[in-house]
């Protein structure tokens, strides 16, 4: 009946698969690096309903390169210099193969115990490569650890989540007499004005006031302990209540590190939790020179990062530590008999989610690398970042917008906003690099982000190349 | 420097794991479902530590059977009878492979425009296959249509805080005089005392009050309209705001159905938004004869059910239909400079998640089943389910606990609920076949839920030989 149903029918096209994706990744830099279509340009392409009898898989196969191919922004190909990186590695994939075919969901430990288990050595291997304060080591009797969401999104939600019943906890259990209603729209949390989208949404989604603590350009767009007291000292005047830190190391416009050394002891002496996001740079932790980043996580009650962006773990892996797991079950913990089994109470154990062996894609890469051959891939990426720095500091048509710390470069032309946004329009237009901007102290600022594993230093120098052959263009013809 | 970082390396290893992959598929039954392991088993068969230098390939390999078997619950055995299936086909592994080469993140169009189009083009080809009402087809000028989130209880959660923020602006704008804060600690949401734990979870996150429904063994476990009438009627008149009622079609505990076509007009006219949550029981209706049990989706807001459950659609695959699609871009808005894009305002296109490339999978099951495929994987687990049925109904000893609508048979042992938790013990210590237990007006009951792709009526008719021996054996051995 169906073109693939038996096992003979999936060695067959399993390998030819295998073979249509080493081809892809191989020759991915032939391709234009982002789509030249229309919004709606697929839905013409294919039929408007399913099929009643089945297509023939060679069909299918066809359909990859007329109605797919065309539309894609291809993040893995070398000059992909957009966003930030997301993780591609053949141990990942081989992984999530296996993952597929077990297809078990690990909502609970019975559910299938060596995806819980896994999940939680994985989280010790990791956080000791990071070398977090034993507190966020589960071991054998620790009281943290580590547990894999799917995006930091959900990370800095769930630590918000979690925080926002402590701080109720708390609050009740200090004054019993207090109606439990009502005292969420006196909590506060706060995050840096340059902090992700997702972490204001988290407070829009818990219903409680965010506040975004503003940065300057002078201080590194870091928050400062000393505006982070001060609001803190005005919203407590007001009645409200403080309750929720989100840090940032490492923003999404420019990589910006929020100053946790002195953030984490105010956040400690006022019973705000700290949670520090670190999506993009927490993989670079893994190397002794760039660990200090990292310095002041003892003060933190919740820490994440994301494998998936930059430690060559595919999507979806944002790993989430907690210094009491208590924390977190108490947060959401629900009880139905179907879920039940015969060591609930074994206390080791926490999800939050529904999810895959999402697992075995850490410990192939770890094991598959090893630890020096991922330092060696966030070295290779942060000189390729400094050699592109370099490129830009050479000329003197540009500068650079903020520190070069990691992979992320951000520069513009010395100019007007509107001649770099045209700039930025000339290199996506002519799809040959991809690059996106951000906004720092109300400049448009263009973002070069080196992303993809198989970036050299000649994709880079390419890339300088057709940037400034485009600036000169643009210059010619706007006044600047 | 690593076992596997060049193309060449990953064709010969991916076709392995392709034959790896088969080869514990084909031979899934010879397994015991349901491992034998203590919690921490895994923890002492691996390092304590990620090791410095690469592993080689082939360890990691051997690892699989030394390591994850043992703990592996089998999902896709057809001897696994619980929970609810969970999806396993080859077409949406093929496609997954491929999603994960493509590897893009799919936060808004211009981050990979093929991947949000074909997303909007399958949510259309699957709601015309269960024949939803053209509000919720997005076609080329619809209002309306579908989005992918990652589970039901995502689904569930962002439909109540889409109706939250719809019922906060109603206010607002019937009387701006009033302070937004407060308002949510006013507003109810209602589901019924059987729909999933997660639809309670998604209250507690929101911040608002959610009020379990009684329902009736009498009502088939089913929320009546006057029940509901009756409570909106009591929290009106106490100063709430109702807002939000989670119906479900298929509850986990025993497949019960919410009677829609009597509880819709009461939302509608309450301006309540009525979502539908029909994780399992959703895949059914693309089948004429199963098609009435969605009937009163004409009254809903939003609608979500699990592909990923029992369309064949490998994890996570949840869709959901909402018929204004503005009232969740609205919801969830943010537009920071890095996500701009020359397309911005098509307004075609709504995501509320980063996820790979969800949509490949649809396709890819969608076009090598056919509907006629898809609609004949549906009739054959249900007729399995009915045949265990006939087999209970025919043993004195038995009873059955609700009714047998789909692929899920409630039963137990005449007799107390202590017998029949021993009765369930004994079989999954077995470890032959696996079952799960629900409570239903008090009683323990057991659930026989037909899972696997691959369950024949010869794995039936050998687990109703299991589970008759162990009764006796139970029987004899307790006063029932």
């Amino acid at each position: 009946m169906n073109s693939i149903v038996t096992c003979c029918q999936v060695r067959w096209r399993g390998k030819e698969m295998v073979d249509l994706i080493a081809d892809y990744l191989e020759n991915i830099e032939q391709r234009p690096v982002y789509p030249d279509v229309e919004p709606g340009y697929l839905r013409s392409l294919i039929p408007e309903e399913a099929p009643e009898e089945p297509d023939t898989y060679e069909d299918v196969v066809k359909d990859i390169e007329r109605v797919i191919m065309p539309g894609v922004t291809h993040w893995h190909s070398p000059y992909f210099y957009a966003y930030f990186p997301t993780a591609n590695s053949f141990p990942a994939m081989l992984a999530d193969m296996l993952s597929g075919a077990i297809g078990c969901i690990g909502f609970s430990w019975a559910a299938s115990p060596a995806c819980t288990e896994l999940e939680t050595v994985m989280m010790d291997w990791l956080g000791k490569m990071l070398k977090l304060p034993e507190d966020f080591i589960a071991g054998t009797h620790g009281q943290g650890g580590g547990v894999i969401q799917g995006t930091a999104s959900e990370a800095t939600l769930v630590a918000l989540l979690a925080a926002r019943s402590r701080a109720v906890r708390m609050i009740l259990a200090s004054d019993p007499q207090r109606p439990e209603t009502g005292i969420t729209s006196k909590l506060v949390a706060y995050s840096s004005d340059q902090a992700h989208c997702s972490v204001e949404r988290a407070g829009m989604i818990a219903g409680v006031r965010m506040k975004k603590i503003p940065t300057e350009q002078s201080d590194k767009y870091a928050v400062q302990g000393e505006t982070l007291r001060r609001m803190i000292q005005e919203d407590k005047a007001a009645g409200l209540i403080p309750f929720y830190f989100c840090a940032t190391l490492g923003t999404t416009p420019s990589c910006a590190f929020d100053h946790i050394t002195e953030l984490g002891p105010i956040c400690n002496a006022e019973k705000i939790w700290m949670h520090i996001d670190a999506a993009y740079a927490g993989s670079s932790f893994i190397c002794p020179e760039f660990r200090p980043l990292l310095n002041g996580i003892e003060f933190a009650d919740s820490f994440n990062f994301n494998p998936h962006k930059w430690l060559l773990v595919n999507f979806d892996c944002s790993t989430m530590w907690v210094r009491k797991r208590s924390d977190l079950i108490g947060a959401f913990k629900m009880d139905p008999l179907y879920l039940k089994h015969d060591h609930q109470e074994s206390g080791r154990y926490f999800y939050t989610d529904n999810s895959l062996f999402r697992s075995l894609k850490m410990w192939f890469v770890f094991r598959m690398y090893g630890l020096k051959g991922l330092q060696d891939y966030i070295r290779k990426h942060v000189e390729l970042a400094k050699e592109f720095e370099s490129l830009v500091r050479a000329d003197q048509r540009f500068e650079i917008s903020a520190d070069v710390v990691l992979g992320l470069v951000c520069f513009r032309l010395k100019g007007s906003n509107e001649v770099n946004e045209t700039l930025l329009k000339r290199i996506n237009n002519g799809r040959k690099i991809h690059l996106v901007p951000c906004q720092l102290s109300g400049q448009f600022v263009l973002r070069f982000a080196v992303c993809a594993r198989t970036t050299e230093s000649r994709h880079i120098r390419e890339a300088w190349r057709l940037i400034t052959q485009l600036a000169e263009e643009v210059m010619q013809e706007l006044p600047h």
